[in-house]
């Protein structure tokens, strides 16, 4: 079980997956705090934000404030990213000076539809047109239920490899398989992890895995031992379903970190002042987190 | 990561580690009512209830009426185990008829003392008395703090190793290696594994991980590919810290069938059925869970 790897590139998306699943709209300014926070602590690469629409999501209204603000800060070493829907989300992200995006396209096309109202061929088509529009823009994609689909079930490997070649062909170097809906299991997750890893040699792939089943670090830890080194987290397990205690969707940053640190491997994140940021998001937006960290009993 | 094992041996610890950390009173009839649901659900080895001074844990006080029912059923193939954590117990447990015992011992003497009371060599002694005074009790060993300790810190290999060696010339035939404050990570517990099965090859393994910083499964997992096939866990993550949303002490059966059916490993239980007992526990116990499997949010 010894793992080969000795550094894990963590990429923090509580600011955009934990946020945008939160009703009551957090003051821009707190957070900023968290994101301010977040990099303090070490983190290098972080989703700062969402450009939707805000009739879709209002928690996202201040995309520009918050992304203008980070990049006011001119931060060394670290890479904020704006998750974008479409080619107007992108536009306006890369307008303000984001140098990365993520472009979310669902595996499943039935997801695609209810996540995006788009067809594959249309978003593969929106994804040539942002390429095209904005030279320079680095495009990571989110391919999300690549474990399984709310609506269509299991996603076959041929879907999964049909989809990826048009990726591929499109030039996209980095793809994250996101469990969605937590339906994952380790064996699975090796398993498409070595097939895509050894069919893509150009593309750079990472995981997101959303901790709904409690499976969250035991995924997490198979697509490490399958040669897998990025994975995004939430700081707090925000995100997916904040109101049931316990069944979480993302995978709490806090809880990896102590995964993998307890496993010596490096992440260049300082575990106290990541607690700090924490106890910020207790504080100020869920008092309750789904993160065993966070909520940790002391020892008897 | 493909496992070599095809199946898991579950012990289910929940009606003895679970329900003991409830300070309300369960009613013998509801506590009957759940143990013979996992029964029905499955579970062929459980740990019915503890032999423990009512002074110390009052919820344990009707640990003769739960045995005597349990027994009077004469179940076909079920293994009904209580928890002694001294001769008395082991006396009163053994003259109702039990057959098979978990004894405790800390492999870090200062846990034992805060636990059981008794150094190293008194826990040892009364277990070479209840040997010779209960011939054909199959007498487990339950290895407590055996990935760290809440007062000592970090166990070394020598302790346990040291411990071990005592257990070993005491005949003894089952040890579970238990991590009691949920401090261990994957790889600590894939290597100890690995050195405990190589050097005793006269006892077989189990693992009792708890859940408290959200390593359960991920622990699990790395115990499977080390060999390791016997694994207790509680019914809806009972046990530890009930009363820290998210922070569980027990990894949650109904998680771990979760992860081992998705893995197409056979574990005997009947999913549909067990998630009817944790509704049981849900009504008659502790409405929230830790379990993610019980407080799973449906997919969008």
């Amino acid at each position: 079980m010894k793992l080969a790897l000795k550094k894990v590139d963590i990429v923090e998306v509580g600011p955009r997956d934990g946020f945008q699943n939160i009703k009551k709209f957090i003051p821009t300014e707190v957070k900023l705090q968290i994101i301010e926070g977040l990099i303090a602590a070490g983190i290098k690469k972080m989703e700062i934000t969402s450009f939707v629409n805000p009739k879709a999501i209002a928690q996202m209204a201040d995309a520009s404030d918050i992304t203008e603000a980070i990049l006011a800060s001119k931060y060394r070493n670290f890479q904020p990213i704006a998750l974008v829907p479409n080619f107007v989300g992108a536009k306006k992200a890369y307008q303000l000076g984001i140098k990365e995006v993520t472009y979310v396209i669902s595996i499943s096309e039935a997801h695609n539809q209810a996540n995006i109202r788009r067809t594959h061929e249309q978003s593969f088509a929106e994804l040539k047109q942002i390429q095209d529009e904005f030279p320079g823009l680095t495009i990571r994609v989110d391919a999300a239920t690549a474990f399984g689909c709310p609506f269509a079930g299991e996603v076959s490997d041929e879907l999964i490899l049909q989809y990826l070649d048009t990726v591929a062909d499109l030039g996209v170097k980095e793809v994250i398989l996101c469990d969605t809906i937590g339906v994952a299991n380790p064996e699975q997750v090796a398993r498409i992890a070595r097939m895509v890893q050894e069919r893509y040699r150009g593309i750079a792939f990472g995981l997101h895995l959303h901790d709904t089943r409690g499976l969250g670090l035991a995924n997490t830890l198979a697509g490490l031992q399958a040669g897998m080194t990025t994975i995004e987290v939430a700081v707090g397990g925000l995100g997916g379903c904040p109101f049931a205690p316990g069944a979480s969707g993302n995978t709490a940053t806090e809880d990896l970190l102590n995964m993998l640190h307890g496993m010596k491997i490096e992440t260049g994140i300082d575990m106290d002042k990541y607690m700090q940021v924490v106890e910020l998001v207790k504080q100020h937006i869920q008092p309750i987190l789904s993160s065993h960290m966070a909520t940790i009993c002391k020892p008897e």
